[in-house]
């Protein structure tokens, strides 16, 4: 298939060599130069403007936020040069809000919109082996179906309306903060009272909590190691959750106390952490030992 | 070895039966007779007071609460008739005021003390397949090992302190209200931009959360269905996490809010239901469908 | 002193007639035209444009939030017509953010801009008994001083940063909301004590806590009247606390406490009462008699 | 009348002496002898029991805390030598449970109980001018009017069922922890954009929030002074108010605020300073300075 892919992080350049690798023809466009010729070297052909991507059947974005999404896909004259019956995908972590003024921006022009963000650190990523979750018109996400099979190991679909998606990704990284402030204040209040963070976290994680983010997450605690950056992408994570509530009149208290906590993270100078450092934050909060 | 078990709920007497299956010689004692009864047909002897199952080397207990510990093990002779030298082993969630006081007490006697609460339901207790928490003196440990062993899948050492066990037991059940709690919010957010629960909830637990708690609340969620009881139990639950925060000048946010959400389900009418009920309550507060 | 005057919603009307009893020249833009005829009849000119009504010595205005000031000041030719040395002091009740970037617009123009929000409802505005609170220029507030003296009972100095003036506004918001969030709970535990809330509240109101904002909402939440709209717009503001306290990372867990109990009152369909509503959600999560 | 008094403490030794200036007969008992000795020398006779001082028409008590009531009132003889027809008027802040339990308690002996808690500082309490709560049998308090009378500038009266008064009491204190958080927040939330504390105080306790509560607490956190004490009792206090909340099912999320915020404070070594430290929390969170 004909491919367009703006974007080029990590997770992008990822995606994108997958699809080379699966056979298809991909123009691909990033900000930087970099990544694009490493694309390149693989097979790409590279664009020097985000719409000299979209000239292909599909256009895959994998933009970092609201905000960049905004420049390059409303900003400029993306939309414009697409042709009528175009699909694009659009991987981003976005707000409701902003999906639902993407799909009614493509709805106009005849462009098929599809929300398609995915679970999945780059390292999946790499290996073709990400969840996308995805949501739109079931006829258009046939279509691309073999550009996502390309990179993922699987596909959930989600709902006709783009922001079925999106509202799933973003409840999704709730839980994952969510599962970690849990961890964080159980093994300070296990440490109060004189267990080893180590011990504690391994039982959990060993039985009841055995799964991915749990071990991960419940391992960087136990060893005092929060390193990794990703804290103020949380912390904008979580935002997308309490706006996506707000549209909704939905409370979610929850979420507002993570996003208390993160801003007190930050605050103590750990934006440099990832949200594993919301242990420190509850440590701290009972003079307790907290790591660096 | 001679074994007496005091406390012959669905827990206890599973246990006992395992006990009794590995060659013990058991002596069992409960407040009903129905349980004794029943124990008494498979080879244990049954005891009319606490004091009379108190008689061997090691006593087993595992009563319901904090109330119940104290008066059977507090409240009459039974400290006075166990001999120096002879172990208790307490299978009781309880409160880490009460396992001090309780240490104390038995050390005051020359009793070894073990804290040794468990996780699993009572088909893993029938099973002889649950995970032993512990915390006692070490050769105390070591001597009653092949009771454990008898009657779990894996012993955890958690200090020498017998609150250790306690807590992380107190700790260990917190962080399954707070999965919960997230499981409800993310539900709810999601359902109210139109996902339907059953999808999202399929989609988190096949991937990052594929752990048994999250599959086994999050599937009762998704089909609205919150039998089984338990949640006035859970309320009592978060209040020992509660305290034990309070005791060591440990605030826990996050157990606040599911303190305040349980009672909420609570008023509601919904003391029949367990700790998923939490999911009515964050539908309800956005005027969400909640189920029955 | 030659003013203009845009916003005429209640409160500027108010003030608009009391510059022009003090004797101002007064020219007034709205847009609907309602409300300047009515100035209109009390000698003010009345502006076609805001930019017609930017033709004197300074010009105040009184816009209803975010929205409506960056379309009528920033996004029309409004600063381009004022003059270098034009003082623009700005009553409306907005974002830390939207300040910062409206003092660095006027300034780029040479323009001085004072942030000037009011405590007052709009009977107080028309007895000319405003609080008005500034923060700008100290020359610049001075120029304008004849002005505020007409329409307030007294000025309060708050820094020379045009925030100052708007995070004070915003933090009174919310103390406000925090004391009819404190009425509410504490009103509905005694009641389910079985106090009358108005004995509660009469208690209370005539000692402790005798404060005006006290007496208005106690009477109305003993009373269970919550009329008057205004929710949706304490909904914002608390929005706007909660904004203002991310932008310093400063977490704020009452603002998040009282913005989520908003959500709950709005999705309960109250979107028609004011911020006393609140008295409803405390009262309905434990199932009490919660009015109308 | 002929009153027995018990618990001298700070409130206690004001109210009694009251009683003496108003010419009644008083019977004083206090675990330490001190403060008895002085009411002496202001004519009243010492008890060196308890009971001796329950021999007259009316016992008051002002005891400190659930703890010391049932010690004093319910661990002795008290109730056992106090006549059918006897009343006994409670001015302690004590749980809802234990007041329902002290009703029983009276009720089974034919003493009429009325609980009596008061707001007023010491110096208040001097001054004969305290607010009384009031609530249990009518025609008791009528009995002891002369005497609350002799000791307060108003009396409240709540209801019949003794709890009714108490649950105002703590519902009160409730709602003076509520108000130092909203300033505390507040107070923060303006100083980290620029505004100083004082300014901001001034302007809120001047006009919308000119009740004694706010100016005192106000003054307190915009000087950084938070001498004083107490902030133990308010810990207490929040935890009466949220286990007479699980008593009713309701939930009470500003309460579960407060007492995290406390225990926070508590455990950064403020023991020793009063409820307003809740703003040196609140400072802390955002890493500003938080005085002493």
């Amino acid at each position: 298939m004909k491919v367009g892919f703006v974007g080029l992080g990590l997770m992008g350049s990822a995606m994108a060599s997958n699809l080379l690798k699966a056979g298809h023809e991909v123009t691909v466009w990033n900000r930087a130069a970099g990544p694009a010729e490493i694309l390149r070297s693989q097979g790409a052909r590279v664009a020097s403007t985000p719409e000299g991507a979209a000239t292909g059947d599909v256009l895959l974005s994998a933009l970092a936020n609201d905000q960049a999404v905004r420049e390059v896909i409303l900003g400029g004259g993306l939309l414009e040069v697409m042709g009528r019956g175009m699909v694009h995908a659009n991987h981003a972590t976005i707000s409701v809000e902003l999906v639902k003024q993407l799909a009614a921006a493509h709805a106009e022009r005849g462009i098929d919109y599809i929300a398609a963000p995915m679970f999945g650190r780059p390292e999946v990523a790499a290996a073709g082996k990400l969840n996308i979750l995805t949501a739109g018109p079931p006829a258009a996400i046939e279509r691309v179906r073999p550009l996502f099979e390309a990179m993922s190991s699987r596909i959930w679909p989600l709902g006709v309306a783009p922001e079925c998606a999106s509202v799933a990704k973003i409840a999704g990284n709730f839980m994952i903060f969510a599962a970690v402030e849990a961890i964080a204040e159980a093994a300070a209040l296990t440490l109060a009272h004189g267990v080893k963070p180590a011990d504690f976290i391994d039982l959990m994680t060993s039985t009841l909590f055995a799964a991915p983010i749990y071990q991960s997450y419940g391992r960087q605690i136990a060893e005092q190691r929060y390193e990794g950056g990703g804290i103020l992408m949380s912390y904008k994570d979580v935002g997308l959750a309490l706006a996506a509530g707000g549209d909704a009149n939905l409370p979610l208290p929850l979420a507002s106390l993570i996003r208390d906590s993160l801003l007190e993270a930050i605050a103590a100078g750990d934006e440099k952490l990832n949200v594993s450092a919301l242990a420190k934050v509850a440590a701290r909060r009972a003079h307790l030992p907290e790591g660096n």
